[in-house]
């Protein structure tokens, strides 16, 4: 689907080759698209019981440490995973490494909102208890996504905390909030946590902790309400019937709150560019991916980013003491 | 409907004696019902323009102020109100006062479940910056909570984290989670964002900047989805026919999730009980607050709360700075 939506795309896949060789023809890569896809062999996989770390010791040859190799070589522009997260965070972070004045790198989560926008909400776990500055870093670096790769003209951007009025909130968000209020963006206050869902703000940046406890939160609790809507629905013949009557109306519904249009989490403030996808991810999810690495590099979201810090001290290197 | 349900109820309804004495018959407190019902009157109103702090200075004579007084003197158990959630709680700290060995009264969540059962989240908003001491304090009176005014058997706490692993979270959570797990409570390690919803814990403590952003944030998610699916679903005759014939059974899953059922948020760790209910709530929802407030209070929940804290050094006051 990417290759065929992108003619300008040329697409390196990272895995075991004697398994992805057979899968290209059957997957519709052949004729003109195979000239855009080459296979790179890596032998080993990251498992779910394996640790973040386990890539820079004993998985040092697999995928997705592979993959973040051939962009710290300048060979790939970006790596899309949709594999183990903690492993695609240490392998963006310390092989391809930290961007220049980036203090530390955040996970953005893309939310659809209940204006059919995006929202995007960052950091959403790439961190804990983060300062100030790191907020308002998270907040320009989403700025920018949000703007070169989600098409919004001028975002409108907040900090969260728990009350619209500027002396609501703790000493790190007011101060998060004085630092926006200097730099050139669109900055409209603080954001409270119905605001990642009405379409107020278009992006929405937190501590990493108080931002994965809203989308652990937020996804489990979308999916409980369809869920038992559904089993309610399918208790009686009736309101069955009804069900199947009002099934496209649904659909077209659920289809606004789909995660798969939005394609991943950009890991912003790495030297590239960096998707993590959700484990569950369908073909569509993975091809968003993909086109979102795709205008990162083309719109150089990177070089924005950089060109936006206020401060670039430059002495930024990527630790192992960063790794969680 | 509390008056009716509870014999042992007795009731001081607080405002303007002119508006309230005819509403009396109107609701249906007469006869037998009137004699444990009484009216004391507080020519003051709290509106939602006003700070919080308004009842301190030239609101003193608002029914909330009055009815916290009456907590204060003795003259009742509890205060049970639906207004301006600050200025409740200002009342309740600084009227009523925190009790023995408290460190921060806390604001408690009790959430709908996808078992159908209620999950308590605390603190949602009366503190923010907690300390990890703070916040096992909050975990233990939840438990208790649970158990006395819920009827959970040993209810399962956990403490709000970024992963199950006891490794996962800040020096805060953790700290808390070992001071836990030295009390006699069924701790259950650490809880993520999805387990507030999928009935894995009973109780769920968190700092207060953390629950109030979860819970303003899947309030409107809620009702998002619930507003979204009801606007698609009437777009169209078909679906709109579906929806009718469904109706019965989508009604029966919101109940489900009715806050209402619940009856408002504990103010935990005032002398006496103060309950805060939601501003939109309808009069179930107000009786079960009145109901949870007479659980509170006749299972001694105060009583139990002092007694299970693990180091009682008496000298915390109430003080002017704890307002926010």
């Amino acid at each position: 689907m990417a290759l065929a939506a992108h003619e300008d795309l040329y697409l390196l896949l990272v895995g075991d080759e004697a398994k992805l060789a057979p899968m290209l023809g059957h997957y519709g890569i052949k004729g003109d698209l195979a000239l855009r896809a080459e296979i790179v062999h890596a032998a080993g996989v990251v498992t779910m019981d394996d640790k973040a770390t386990s890539i820079l010791k004993d998985k040092k040859d697999s995928s997705i440490r592979v993959a973040a190799q051939l962009v710290r070589e300048g060979k790939a522009d970006g790596v899309v995973s949709m594999g183990h997260t903690g492993a695609a965070m240490v392998a963006s972070k310390l092989v391809i490494g930290t961007l220049e004045g980036v203090d530390r790198p955040c996970l953005a989560s893309v939310m659809p909102n209940m204006k059919g926008r995006p929202t995007v909400l960052l950091d959403v776990g790439a961190n804990v208890d983060s300062k100030a500055e790191q907020i308002a870093q998270f907040a320009l670096m989403g700025s920018i996504y949000a703007e070169e790769v989600l098409g919004v003209a001028s975002p409108r951007v907040g900090i969260l905390s728990v009350g619209e009025e500027d002396g609501k909130g703790t000493g790190t968000t007011k101060t998060a909030a004085h630092i926006l209020r200097e730099l050139d963006l669109n900055f409209g206050g603080n954001a409270e946590g119905r605001d990642i869902w009405n379409g107020n703000f278009d992006v929405i940046a937190c501590d990493g902790f108080v931002g994965n406890a809203i989308l652990k939160s937020s996804e489990s609790l979308a999916e409980g309400i369809v869920q038992g809507l559904r089993d309610s629905i399918s208790q009686s013949f009736i309101s069955k019937i009804g069900g199947l009557l009002a099934k496209g109306a649904i659909r077209r519904f659920m289809k606004k709150l789909d995660y798969a249009e939005y394609g991943g989490a950009p890991l912003l403030g790495v030297k590239g560019v960096s998707i993590i996808g959700h484990g569950r991810s369908n073909g569509r999810a993975v091809a968003s991916g993909i086109r979102a690495a795709l205008r990162a590099s083309e719109h150089h979201l990177n070089e924005r980013i950089q060109n936006s810090l206020p401060h670039q001290s430059g002495n930024h290197v990527a630790l192992p003491e960063e790794v969680r």
